[in-house]
C-alpha cells in the first residue's frame, strides 16, 4: 500500500456517516481499472448520494487543493479513473435513480445507473438506450457520458453524446449547473453539455442526465458473413455504409480472432476467416429488403459464406463476437493485451487501417486480435504480450504508435470510444495541434486549482507516465 | 448614415485589393438581417478568401480592439449578425468551396456555400445535407453552423450540430485551429467543435467544415391532414413521435395561418383547420407501412381529412407550408411579425404550448400565425403588428415573454434553431441559470478583448437593446 499523500479527514465533516472510507481494503478497490495502466490507491473514497453532497465534497477539496477523481464502474480501458495523483475517489454508484418519461422518449438518470439495468427498466416501455457498449453489465451512465462511450449500435443510433439532452454537473468549486434542456434541439447559447460529455471527469462531476431513448426495433435480423481476405471484408463494410443501409450493427472480426473464439467456445464451429456480423433493424417488412441488399453487397465483395438468423438464433451469431473479450484474454496463459487500440478513420480508409494492423503486427512479430465497430470506421486491436516481457510490451506500444499515426494522417482519431485517459495523452498534440491549447484554457477556466481527475486527457510535463 | 466609430484603415494593409470596402452604399448592405431588430451600419466590410486572410484580419483587429462581426447571408431572425457595436463586418461569402467525398458520406465546405447550392452539388452523387431549413436559398453553411440551424427534416436527420464532424476556426488572436476530425465518432478530448457550433460568431470565425451527409431517400410520401382543434393536431404529433415512426418531417400549421395561406395562394384551396403536413422517408417498401401507421394515429386523434401524395403532387402539399413566410408578411398591409417565436418543449408538452400560444394571443388581442417543426417540439409564432404602433409591439413582446417562460418551465428552450442573437439574450439567465456564468468564462477565455460579435448571445449591462 502507498503512503497517503493527502489528509482527507475533512470528508467526515461534509459527507453523511458511512459514505466515506479511509480503510485500505476499500481504497484498494478503487486503484485500477480494466486496463494495464498502473493502479494507484486513493487516500479516501466517498459515495455521495446527491448533487448537494457532491457539491460539499468538491468545494471542500477545492479549498484544500485535494485531487478528486470521479469513479463509475472502473471498466474503462485507458486508465481514465485511476487516481494517479492520489486524493479522493468519488464514486457515483449511489446515485442510481431512473425516471422514464416514455411520452418524451427520454429518461432522467443518475450517473451510477448500470447500462444494462437502464435498458432492463426501459424495456418495460418498449424502449432502449442504444449505444450498445461491450461492457454493458458493468459500465454506468456517468462513465459512458464522461467518455462519450459507444459500441455495437452506434452506427445506426449514434454515440452517447447524441443522446444527452441535459446534464446536471457539479463544478470543482461546488456550483451546481444545469446544461441543455429536456428537448431534442436548442440553439440557446454555448453547448456546455457537449463540453462535459467526453471530458472524463476533468471538468466536474456529472450528477444527473436526461437521455434520449429509442423504441426497440420490431424486427432484427443478424448475419454472419465470411470473406477470403481481410481487405474483402473491410471493403464490403465501406460499401454497405456508402449505399446508406444504416445497419443496426456491422462488426468486423479478423481471422486470428475468429480462430481464438472458435477454440474458446468450441460449440460454435466457426470458420477461420475474416468475418462480418451484420444486423439489420426496422419496424416494417422493409427489413427483409435491407438484408437482401447487404447480402448482395457482401457477395459482390467475394463473401465465401452467409448465414442469417432472427430470434434466438440471432444470439448465437452474436456469441461469435461477444466472446471476444474473454476468448482473447484466455488464449495464451500469461499473456494479455498490452494495449487496446481504438482508432477511427473515415469509412473509405477502413480497408487501409485494417491492412495496416495486419502488416505492422507481422513486422513487429505480434499476435494481434482485431475487431471493430466497422460501420463507424472504428478498429480495436489488442496485441498479446507477457506484461513482464518489456521487449514485447514495447513492440505492442510501437504498434499502437504506428497505427494511431496512420489513422490521424487519414483524418481519423486516436480514440473512438474509450477516451484519452492516461494512454492516449501522448497523441493529443498530434491529433489536435493548436486546439490542445484551447483545451488547456478551458480546463484552467473551469478547474483553476486542477483538482479534477489530474493527469488525464491533457498531456503535461508531470511525473505521470503516458508510455502505456 | 451613422458616424464611423472605428478607424479600420489598417484593413487595406492586411486584405487583398478589392476585398475591403469603406463605401457607405456597401456598408449599408450589412447593417441588418431579416429580423425587426434595429440595423447598424458597420465601419468597414471585408470579404476574405481563406483562413490565412481571416487570421490576418482578426489578429490586426484584436490588437486594436476593433469589433468583428462574421456575416453569412443576413437571413437570420434574431439580429445575430447585426454589427451593433460598429467595427468590421467579415463576410464569409467568398469562401465557397465544396469537395464531396461520397465514399465517406461527407463534404468539405467553405462557410460561404449556400445551403441549396450544396444540396444541388450533393444531388449529383445521390446525397443531401438534410437539416431542411426554410431559408435554404439564402442561408449559408457558416451561418447554419454558427446558429446550429435546422428545420423541416431535423426530426429524422438531426440539427446542423449532428452533422458537423470537423471545423476549421480562426480565433480572435489569429490562431487557426482544427476541431474534431473527418470521422463519425471520437472520444479524444474536449469537443471544441461543439463549442463553436451555435456560438454565433462570438468565439471565432468558421472557415471550413466537414459535414456528414445522407443518401437521398428513395421513397418519400407526404400527407396533409386536418383536425377539428389545435389540440387534436398537436396530440397526434406527440403520438406519432411516441410510437417511434421518425417521419422525414412533421409540420404543424395553425388554423389562422392556413386561412392566410389559402388567401395568398388561392390555387391551393385549403380547408381552414388546424393542419399537419407529414412526410415519410425510406429506401424500402416499408414506407407504405409507415404512412398507414401515421394515418391510423391521425384518425385515432380525430383527423377530419387526409390527403397523401408522392412525386410532383408531394410538392403541392408542401406549398401549403412553404408559402407561410410570404403569406404572413403580405397578409395585412403595414403589419409584419413583431417577434418570431422559436421555443422547443418536450414533445409530450407540445399540445400545451400550442394551446398557450392560442390563449395568450387572444388575451393580448393579437393575431398570431403559428407553425412549427412539430416533431421536434418546436413552435414558431409570429404575432402581426404595425411596427410603429408601440402598444401592439409591446403586446407582441409580452406574448413572447409569456410563451418563453412557459416553455422553459416545461424543461424547454427559448430558441430551437434561430439562435440567441439580440432578441433572446434576456431569456438566457432564466433558461440557463448558473451556466450563463460558465459561458462568460468561456467567452473571456477565448476572446479576452471581446472583439467577436459583441452584444450577442450573452446578456450584458451595455447599451445594446434587448427589448425586441
Amino acid at each position: 500500500m502507498e503512503k497517503a499523500e493527502y489528509d482527507c479527514g475533512f470528508l467526515e465533516d461534509v459527507v453523511d456517516d458511512g459514505r466515506v472510507s479511509f480503510e485500505a481494503s476499500r481504497r484498494e478497490q478503487y486503484a485500477g481499472d480494466a486496463s494495464p495502466h498502473e493502479p494507484r490507491t486513493p487516500d479516501a473514497v466517498v459515495w455521495p448520494t446527491d448533487s448537494e453532497e457532491v457539491s460539499r465534497i468538491l468545494a471542500a477539496a477545492n479549498e484544500r487543493g485535494v485531487p478528486v477523481t470521479p469513479w463509475s464502474a472502473g471498466s474503462s480501458l485507458e486508465g481514465n479513473p485511476i487516481p494517479v495523483a492520489g486524493g479522493i475517489v468519488l464514486s457515483t454508484y449511489e446515485m442510481e435513480s431512473i425516471e422514464v418519461r416514455a411520452d418524451d422518449l427520454h429518461a432522467v438518470v443518475g450517473p451510477g445507473v448500470v447500462y444494462d439495468d437502464l435498458n432492463e427498466r426501459l424495456a418495460r416501455d418498449g424502449l432502449r438506450f442504444p449505444p450498445g457498449i461491450s461492457s454493458g453489465d458493468l459500465a454506468t451512465i456517468g462513465g459512458m457520458i464522461a467518455n462519450n462511450a459507444s459500441g455495437f449500435n452506434a452506427v445506426r443510433y449514434g454515440e452517447t453524446r447524441d443522446h444527452v439532452r441535459r446534464l446536471e454537473v457539479v463544478l470543482p468549486d461546488g456550483r451546481i449547473v444545469e446544461c441543455g434542456g429536456d428537448v431534442v434541439k436548442t440553439s440557446a447559447g454555448y453547448s456546455l453539455k457537449d463540453l462535459f460529455v467526453g471530458s472524463e471527469g476533468t471538468l466536474g462531476v456529472i450528477t444527473e442526465a436526461t437521455l434520449g431513448v429509442e423504441g426497440i426495433p420490431e424486427h432484427r435480423r443478424a448475419a454472419l458473413v465470411t470473406f477470403p481476405t481481410e481487405r474483402h471484408a473491410s471493403e464490403a463494410v465501406a460499401e454497405v455504409i456508402r449505399f446508406g443501409v444504416r445497419p443496426g450493427a456491422i462488426e468486423y472480426v479478423n481471422e486470428g480472432t475468429v480462430e481464438i473464439i472458435d477454440e474458446y467456445a468450441d460449440d460454435l464451429s466457426l470458420t477461420a476467416a475474416p468475418t462480418l456480423i451484420v444486423e439489420v433493424h426496422g419496424n416494417t417488412a422493409g427489413v427483409e429488403e435491407d438484408v437482401e441488399f447487404v447480402r448482395s453487397i457482401c457477395e459482390d465483395n467475394g463473401a465465401t459464406s452467409w448465414e442469417s438468423a432472427a430470434g434466438d438464433e440471432r444470439e448465437e451469431i452474436w456469441r461469435a463476437r461477444r466472446e471476444t473479450y474473454d476468448a482473447v484474454r484466455s488464449h495464451r496463459p500469461g499473456e494479455e493485451p498490452a494495449i487496446v487500440g481504438d482508432v477511427v478513420v473515415p469509412i473509405s480508409r477502413y480497408p487501409d487501417i485494417v491492412e495496416a494492423v495486419e502488416t505492422e503486427s507481422d513486422d513487429l512479430d505480434l499476435f494481434c486480435p482485431a475487431v471493430g465497430h466497422a460501420g463507424d470506421g472504428n478498429l480495436h486491436y489488442a496485441p498479446l504480450a507477457d506484461l513482464d516481457d518489456s521487449d514485447a510490451v514495447e513492440r505492442a506500444r510501437e504498434l499502437n504508435r504506428r497505427i494511431v499515426k496512420r489513422a490521424i494522417d487519414m483524418g481519423g482519431t486516436a480514440t473512438g470510444e474509450h477516451g484519452v485517459g492516461i494512454g492516449k495523452r501522448k497523441f493529443m498534440e498530434r491529433e489536435h495541434g493548436v486546439a490542445v491549447d484551447l483545451m488547456y484554457d478551458i480546463k484552467e477556466s473551469l478547474d483553476p486549482n486542477g483538482i479534477m481527475n489530474p493527469g488525464k486527457v491533457l498531456p503535461d510535463d508531470g511525473d505521470v507516465t503516458d508510455e502505456t
